[in-house]
């Protein structure tokens, strides 16, 4: 292939040219101009969720995943507990992280593709004193389900508990607004809607909350309390930071001001996800959600019935026409799954769905 | 400044520009190219330890001490004690890691600037039969000592104790031969000696030592046994990998190999060495170690005795001719640092050393 195939996947994604250059050069990490770096990109994120005064911006090397263990490891105490509210994998995921440091967890589940429920979230937590902590994950990415943000926040402040929110695939395009929502923390990376490469994540986490969590974290490296002491002290992360993808980060942030910020991010991936449904469904592809719950970030489509089909043989037809696609992780029915957000446009995902039709055509699929 | 300064530090260091230029392309991290990227990497990193088929290489987002902590919360039971044999800061690091993830931990001091002594190891190892692992610092950042591996590794394997060794600032250049030396787990990171940028680390540890780990972490993230165990399935990483970060390791190994591997690797930063050594020496300046203790990575130098001497001044002032220095990190006497890794030869460090004679000069503090 000549050309570098498109990332039709929830991240890593299809960066700009002007992110990836922002690579090439090298950054002391003990130096005042990679300091005034963090600090940049973490007064941006701070205001993209409208973090105010109330919250902080706490960058962390590493995956999602590790933003998302750090943020429990370091918030939760170790004798809370924590209600994981579970549709999905990434929910199962943040449970077994609770689980597997030692501290307490229990799960409220819901079969994929269907909503978190405020009401039966509220009536868990008025049957269990005990439970401090509540965590949900905002873009559910093994379906693509948008859980609803706002009411799951209002259940679980009105139970006077904490919420932790994994805003991992949604963060920057939809909406979170700490100043009406109430939530302890919430966790995203550098490499998804913001439309970074990948290698770091980043909390943002009420001030308050963080100022009582030091000596919670069983971890040095994933203790957030640690790490923003040590920022606040010396506008330096404590271990060598990956200083390419913070300045990538810085570059991607200043084209994301540049379009117009969270509504035109959101507008362009409703564009995209928009061909994409409209064209697939038109071909005959059922779309595993219903529309009102479906997020424009990742789409999860049922697989053609036919009895030939196989992934991998769709998967490497679209690839050798420049595009890759995600495959489905639902345990109950086959599906396939098409990403919508990186530095991409709805022409792109025009082709996209024009080559997948084409494809399954020509194997006789559809 | 016109130009980026170079990284006379520890890592993250000076990288090539084909180095960098590798980070120009956005990969897929479930396509079987990125696999196969992360294969090789893998394969070429247990082989420049000469790790054999008794060793495997796992590779883990995050910086060095990620790894570090990752090692140790997978290879250590939550029953081991762990003996750390400490001769600088990041000696006292690994301790805390251990004391912090809740598990037995000693240590065996020596002050900065004196070698480990391994008939003290083995007399320790002898007197408490509780002690399942020893950790130590292969090269000591903090003040640039070599300590004597081969000797610790017979003495730990005497006793019939697992080791673990900190290779950070030493892998790549410094000997390290896991056919000959019995050590469990060498951990290192890709913004080294290796020359790639800083994002990932990764470990070097025993088959049989993995295969015995399941179920010793109490991080998702950070457990290793998992993150083989699903690399050895599915070829992937767990969760989302730097990318970018790894095609650059991939570049940065191209260029290590076609260098002529280890040995030249070594010489080039030994002749780095010895001309800053010499320059510094001859204008006064006086080197921190023995130099039968020095390695070839970091030097450490006494300030200048002048009671007007101010680091951030100095730092200041070689920063504006291009060079970025590191700053001391012993508490009882002020020092310096000056790294002699990277893509760098000894052309610029003795255009390095001429900076810092001629800056000190014209402050007066020489």
């Amino acid at each position: 292939m000549l050309q570098a195939p498109l990332l039709l996947t929830p991240g890593p994604l299809t960066t700009s040219l002007a992110t990836r250059t922002a690579m090439l050069k090298d950054w002391g990490s003990w130096d005042g101009d990679f300091n005034a770096l963090t600090a940049s990109v973490c007064a941006d994120l701070l205001a993209i969720a409208n973090g105010g005064d109330s919250h902080c911006c706490i960058p962390l090397q590493g995956s999602g995943t590790f933003a998302v263990e750090a943020a429990i490891g370091t918030l939760l105490p170790r004798d809370g507990h924590m209600l994981v509210l579970a549709n999905g994998a990434y929910g199962e995921r943040m449970a077994k992280i609770v689980s597997t440091m030692g501290r307490k967890v229990s799960v409220l589940r819901w079969p994929d593709g269907t909503p978190v429920d405020p009401i039966a979230v509220r009536s868990a937590l008025s049957s269990d004193d005990s439970i401090s902590h509540v965590g949900v994950i905002h873009c559910e990415t093994a379906t693509g389900l948008l859980n609803p943000l706002d009411a799951i926040a209002q259940a679980v402040a009105a139970q006077g508990r904490a919420l932790i929110v994994d805003a991992m695939s949604s963060f920057g395009a939809l909406d979170i607004d700490l100043q009406r929502q109430p939530i302890a923390a919430v966790i995203a990376a550098s490499g998804k809607c913001l439309e970074g490469v990948p290698g770091m994540g980043f909390v943002i986490a009420q001030r308050a909350a963080i100022a009582l969590a030091k000596g919670n974290s069983n971890s040095l490296a994933l203790d957030l309390a640690d790490q923003y002491d040590y920022l606040q002290r010396t506008g330096q992360w404590r271990f060598t930071p990956p200083t390419h993808v913070v300045a990538a980060l810085r570059a991607a942030l200043d084209q994301y001001l540049a379009e117009g910020g969270r509504p035109v991010r959101l507008a362009r991936y409703q564009a995209n996800a928009e061909v994409l449904i409209t064209r697939l469904q038109a071909a005959g592809l059922r779309l595993f959600l219903q529309p009102e719950l479906q997020a424009p970030i990742i789409m999860t489509f049922y697989a053609p019935a036919h009895p030939d089909y196989r992934f991998a043989t769709f998967y490497q037809a679209m690839r050798e026409r420049g595009f890759l696609l995600y495959p489905g992780k639902l345990t109950e029915v086959e599906t396939f799954r098409v990403g919508c957000i990186g530095a991409i446009e709805s022409a792109a995902l025009e082709q996209a769905a024009h080559a997948i039709v084409d494809v399954l055509n020509q194997h006789g699929w559809l």
